[in-house]
């Protein structure tokens, strides 16, 4: 019975995280993966995505029984009804969730025991950009802080060395602060 | 009611878009926005934001009844258990959504009536870069695909160019292809 608890550490099945480093240094063909979005136009800034197909591990993952489905929209003053988080929003909760993922991940295989994580991210926008009224502003956020409260059963520099390394490692992290170069293609018919 | 039909163009209210568009001109300090996330670890690689609050031409917005209630997961060959979309498919729904209603916005402003936008969005990534294993790839996507399907009431060439300046003005397809700088501060008591 303790064995099986111990392997468990905030959540996080730490046997299976360090079997899955051990295959994937193993056999580094199944680090590639896809993720994917599809996404609709239902009407003025109301669209959804649906997200549910990724490809892993050498082979399209078959597990996910439903898809998930996001409304996106836009408050009043920007036109919309509010139908769902506005697209910026959903990038800071994107940044989030990584980063806490990461914390949660990095505490656990260095046998940190978690309470609590907790962030508030701010994203400062000049919306004259996206808006086309003047080309000096950017058209997306000026900068973005993430402000975390984290405890656990470590010492504070010990916590603030899991954050550090998780902000290293995140993927959403090194993707909002270092750009990735997009293809966007049109069909018309 | 012809008069007042005409202002709507794909759902969105163009003497209104118009009209916010002169005020911004004659008002620029009405452009500073900020947009908000707060996001709570739950268990495992599953925690949820909440998403309400924002300030908007000088003054903080208070016309949202109810928050935004998102939660992140990661699926099982990444240690989660699905508790919702991962951050990485997070950020794919941002960036669709975002050129989406850009999309939908500017053939608004150019008259063009849409009947259809549709997209598909891929990340590709190598996730030894994000689990720690090999130092070389990043962390992040290397490349994202999006596809768009647009039908409308304008030539093809129209159509396409709305897409192009669609992509020039979107807040998110700007952070995700140029980056944003992010502070982030620590708290451990």
């Amino acid at each position: 019975m303790t064995l099986v608890a111990d392997t468990i550490r905030n959540g996080v099945d730490t046997e299976k995280l360090f079997a899955t480093l051990d295959l994937i240094r193993a056999r580094p063909e199944l680090a590639r993966f896809q993720f994917r979005a599809t996404n609709r136009w239902i009407d003025g800034s109301h669209n959804r995505s649906t997200i549910k197909g990724f490809y892993a591990a050498g082979g399209e993952d078959t597990t996910r029984g439903e898809a998930f489905v996001l409304d996106a929209g836009e408050p009043a003053i920007l036109l919309g009804s509010d139908t769902g988080a506005n697209p910026a929003e959903y990038l800071l909760h994107a940044l989030a969730a990584c980063l806490t993922t990461s914390i949660v991940y990095v505490a656990a295989a260095r046998k940190v025991e978690l309470t609590s994580v907790e962030s508030t991210l701010t994203g400062e926008m000049d919306v004259r950009g996206a808006l086309g009224v003047d080309e000096e502003p950017r058209n997306g956020f000026e900068r973005i802080g993430v402000s975390f409260r984290v405890t656990g059963d470590a010492a504070a520099e010990k916590l603030r060395e899991v954050v550090r390394r998780a902000a290293k490692r995140s993927a959403v992290y090194d993707m909002v602060t270092n750009g990735v170069p997009v293809t966007v293609d049109v069909a018309t018919d």
